[in-house]
């Protein structure tokens, strides 16, 4: 493995931005596997390029080098994640890329699975390949921080999403709440729910609003039925809900809901990675299940759509959280603002 | 006045930037004045450039056309509010223009005070020069929104200033507020009370913070003693402060505060324009006196500083604003959005 220099690594940084455009194609339909792209560079030249599509097809290396074929000889193999070293649905990556003459490869970051961490590396370099590591690492992780995180923790990457009004507020007191964000909001919603392996939801917000919880946007770069369905999980302590192909709520009517009826949200978390591979986790569900979510510091992220209106002081709050003073106050960091559409979208990290 | 082609368009909003960045160092420092900047222009270079600094100061044409001398004549002068046909403290600036020989004459928008009103431009054509009136009018305009909204409607452009959580809240329950935007966001305000010939208030903000309301920022590109201070209103129905060189209060100390014992916000608001020459005013104070000015529809533009925490339910609301339903919610429009150290700074406009 050797360190970078300055001039390579601005030829290192292009060819790995490439491919990590690559891996972006995968973005919605790889899960559980990570979005990976790869790049084959000969002679300053991109000479073949390929991205992992879904489970159980063909590795981001694969199509790429089948892209390249005799050219890849002597060449250099952009990859935005470790390649795998390990046989699964299909053959190690890493000897792949040997067996195709391939003399460098640049790896955006490690891939922290247990059953890679490094060995990808190490068999590369065993065949007297040259390997960099650490080109765009943030701009790579980005793509899967699920994915890493689940490895690296066994926890998924949980996002929280609110849709509130400019003076924090959700709901009328009376309940009614129907277009507080704009269309265009509740499309881009869409996104984060394609990302996600599972979407959490509070018996209270299917009662209330009867969701649907899906995919359906068009606006993904993908069709939606190529979208993994996310799981659901309806947090329902009180045993308010359960499967009943009759139900009145959608979402209950349908086999593959998991209602979680106890309290440990730690555990259901946990068990969302072991069991079900669901890496990105959406919260999506009223003030109480943020609130909760929040004080047990169990949100990575924090997504907050903001309708530029005033509800006023009598309108429903946004999270359920009563700190009593200053000191006790949940601070955050902006990562991101955008206006969609009419509304802000605001994308923070508890500090 | 002709009407512009693209091929001179294109040149003109060139020049006219020029023009616009001269008139923005007298941001601050012009009032009850427009701030204003010109560009003497003879063969597409710039001979000469100047701008109002100060009431009782040149006009910016005089100085444009100091700084010209004998290269003004024949050129083309681009001004960013029509040139002034009455004397005042200084004499017409139209036949200032005249007399040194400028043949065209490119303005940004017209002069809504009465005693210009389009009579800069007559002076102009009457003595054979071409006027252009409409390059870039929306970026002038923005200079002087104060002053321009004053000539039109007798009413002051009011600026809405609110600190808040991104839940919405200002304070805890106790009244515990210190801190909860930053020292970048608290010195960005400075810029707002620099623009403003007065600073609305209210007796609760002056018992509860004994604020300054003061300009004395460092980084406003002039000096703040350059700054014409802005006079302090206080909303105080209950005549709870007055005049007293002893108080405990500092502004109840000063002796040229303004006490406002009466409710009608409309009629302050057109005295502070007809006896004070007041265009552009802040309002800096509590929850109450905001959703005053906001159920009134006095607002022009709401500035909301949004630091990234949550304060929870039991803290203080950002407006006292109780609509009914959603049909009586407050709609606002947001203009910008920017981040101002740790947190986001919103302009809004009331739809």
């Amino acid at each position: 493995m050797s360190i970078p220099n300055h001039a390579q690594e601005a030829q290192d940084r292009y060819f790995m931005m490439l491919a990590i455009q690559q891996a972006k194609q995968g973005l919605y339909t790889t899960r559980p596997n990570p979005a990976v792209g790869c790049v084959i560079v000969r002679a300053e030249s991109v000479v073949g390029q390929g991205f992992h599509p879904k489970a159980g097809q063909p590795h981001a290396e694969v199509f790429a080098l089948q892209d390249a074929g005799a050219s890849a000889v002597g060449g250099t193999a952009y990859v935005t994640l470790e390649p795998c070293s390990h046989t699964g649905r299909t053959p190690p990556c890493a000897l792949g890329l040997i067996d195709a003459g391939i003399k460098r490869v640049v790896i955006a970051g490690l891939d922290p699975n247990p059953q890679v961490a490094g060995r990808g590396v190490k068999l590369l370099e065993d065949a007297g390949i040259e390997v960099t590591v650490g080109i765009l690492t943030d701009q790579a992780e980005a793509l899967n921080r699920g994915f890493l995180k689940a490895m690296r923790t066994q926890m998924p990457y949980v996002r929280l999403k609110i849709a509130t009004s400019l003076d924090g507020r959700t709901a009328m007191a009376s309940g009614e709440s129907k277009w507080i964000t704009s269309a265009q909001a509740r499309e881009d919603v869409q996104k984060l729910r394609a990302l996600s392996g599972a979407i959490i939801t509070g018996s209270e917000t299917i009662i209330a609003d009867d969701p649907q919880l899906n995919v359906r946007s068009t606006q993904l770069c993908v069709s939606a039925d190529q979208v993994p369905t996310p799981k659901v999980v309806v947090l329902d302590r009180r045993q308010r809900l359960q499967y009943d192909p009759k139900s009145n709520y959608q979402l209950c009517r349908q086999s593959e809901v998991l209602y979680w009826r106890e309290d440990d949200l730690v555990k259901l978390l946990k068990r969302l990675v072991s069991d079900h591979q669901c890496y990105d986790v959406l919260v999506e569900a009223g003030a109480g299940v943020a609130g909760s979510f929040l004080k047990q510091q169990l949100v990575d992220e924090l997504i907050v759509y903001q309708a530029p209106c005033l509800l006023g002081i009598k309108a429903r709050p946004m999270v359920e959280f009563s700190p009593l003073s200053l000191a006790q106050q949940l601070r955050l960091d902006i990562c991101a603002h955008e206006k969609i559409g009419p509304d802000l979208k605001l994308t923070l990290q508890p500090l």
